[in-house]
């Protein structure tokens, strides 16, 4: 298992780690199979999207915050409850194609972290299934 | 494949599953890998989330019930639709890596079977893969 | 790996993929395992859900519009950000156990391409890993 340790920077935040990902497949010289990322946290998650537009993550982060609002009456005493299901609608670990030592991705699909309670230190957690 | 049955409660629900998932862990005897969950459902997801304070289940679960709310003009005649997109929201499957033997957990990290049509008999069907 | 090439046909469909899926599983000659499938693209995923009553798949639409209109005032300037949301919260992967050399899925339960930016080409990506 490869662990990535990640600094995020303001509370709701889209991390582009494609490029750790792909070091980390590399690394293990695993030419066919599967790389599986997962999240060791609970407000924070792991998915794919475009990677060019920069507003596409603008987009994405505030329409989830019209979804799971900040100022809804909720119990949980830290205050974080929005996040806490942003992350999991968003998923705790992803799965991508491994072919010829490289992670299949289609042009402008990027791998993210998906923070919604930073800034905060996160670890993604790698591992790369051969098959 | 190991198999899970799980009575849920009531119609909107989370169940902590974790302890059951870690025992199929155990007795598969890997020892690196990956630990593949899924549901054989289709109002019922399996996802991860905080199983400190009981709170923020009812909050991900009021929260999820404001998306798709019970009342909406629906089509499907079982009135179930909600279920059917809160489930897929969740997901139908979650993988948790496995290292030393054990799932790879934060603390107060959980594995939620989530009811969204109960009270019901739900299989969670489990498999260990190493690698 | 197996690629499958399916045609949508509007802007926003599920579309049913079980049997093709299964066909891959067959060829594959996989007796016991997991079937990964991976969308290469950002703003279509694949999920699960009921393939009996076709209510099902338009209240799940129609609700996912709610939660990500069309109309909202985005920054992306391609105007489909509903459709990377949409795909995101959907998801770009799904994976399913194989037992007996087939997929393990309940009755009802069928496995979709979840188009939210068609008509397009789009393509699946099937790994069928031992386990």
């Amino acid at each position: 298992m490869i662990e990535l340790e990640i600094q995020t920077g303001t509370k709701n935040e889209l991390v582009d780690i494609t490029l750790q990902v792909g070091d980390a497949v590399a690394r293990s010289a695993v030419k066919s199979g599967i790389c599986h990322l997962f999240m060791p946290h609970t407000t924070a998650g792991v998915t794919l999207n475009e990677n060019w537009d920069p507003s596409v993550k603008l987009d994405i982060l505030r329409t989830l915050d019209s979804m799971a609002p900040q100022r809804r009456d909720y119990r949980h005493a830290e205050g974080n409850s929005p996040a806490h299901l942003k992350a999991m609608m968003v998923g705790f670990s992803a799965t991508v194609p491994i072919n010829e030592g490289r992670l299949v991705l289609r042009t402008w699909q990027g791998i993210y972290l998906a923070e919604f309670d930073g800034p905060r230190k996160r670890r993604v957690l790698i591992q790369v299934l051969a098959g």
